[in-house]
């Protein structure tokens, strides 16, 4: 496989980080790929942009920080304006319509999801939101498989919740698909 | 300050990777440090030892990967037998006295605390006991206070288990006291 090289970026409390480690996990658990899975903070962690740094690959990973990301999350306003830049040319955008106005020329694919309205229309618990984006990643790049996402799931959170969280990735896989090529 | 490169390593479930999460947001958000946090996984993964790497430091951060940490937490047998060689000569070895048998000789402290065994004791739920080691950590190291555990702890979990996890994190500090030079 191509080494996926991954940026979940948005602000604290949309649960990027914790995607970003359910993801890592899922591949290496249940796809028997290696991960690494990491995120910097600095001075821009103070009230600014989240960022967590995902590699996947089928070989061994030396180096943990992604330079270009193929795939690139924004969930904020100002996660896009920081990292639309670094995207690798011919990669993967995406953004979510009620947070991120995209207004700047890149070299990729971009995608405008309505995650977040769509987690409030037909789930109504913002919690949920970055599992409804790991199911719109899974979509677009078919590393892990949805149930793989699931069983890492179930080893983290209390069973009443799986049911929740099935709808949310479902419903992100759901808005991926309808925008696919 | 001296650059502080730590591992915290034991088995899926421990609560390793968040532990590694909430310390870095809290050295970053309340301590105005910079941090990084990382996690690889590879086939060792599989059943086998997690391993998180945080660097803190007052100055930017370049290479995200610990390679010899000043503190190093060894949570399960297994872990200890993969990581104990690549402690840092005169760092900070922590191993739980229930889960490690130390039988190595290294150039460092070390420090065999009843994490495991006290949590059950007081407060009777494992699932506090990598806010246990936490409470160690900070009370070794003193970069972090444990207000700023907490504080970061407040953003993350239902308000019910605050009391609990700050039970938790004051008994791992204990613990560490006692044992220090």
């Amino acid at each position: 496989m191509e080494r996926c090289r991954m940026v979940f970026s948005g602000s604290g409390g949309q649960g990027i980080i914790t995607a970003a480690v359910i993801f890592a996990e899922a591949a290496v658990l249940y796809e028997n790929l290696n991960a690494v899975q990491s995120q910097a903070y600095g001075p821009a962690a103070r009230g600014g942009s989240t960022r967590s740094d995902i590699i996947i690959s089928d070989s061994d990973i030396n180096f943990p920080k992604v330079i270009q990301p193929n795939v690139l999350i924004c969930l904020t306003q100002e996660a896009y304006n920081t990292f639309y830049p670094i995207i690798r040319p011919g990669g993967l955008l995406v953004t979510d319509t009620r947070f991120v106005k995209t207004e700047k020329k890149v070299d990729a694919q971009q995608r405008e999801l309505p995650m977040y309205q769509s987690i409030m229309d037909k789930i109504g618990k913002p919690i949920v939101f970055n599992i409804c984006m790991l199911g719109a990643v899974i979509s677009f790049t078919e590393i892990v498989k949805s149930e793989s996402i699931m069983k890492t799931l179930a080893s983290r959170i209390p069973s009443s919740f799986l049911d929740m969280n099935q709808k949310a990735l479902n419903l992100g896989m759901e808005l991926a698909a309808a925008q696919k090529m």
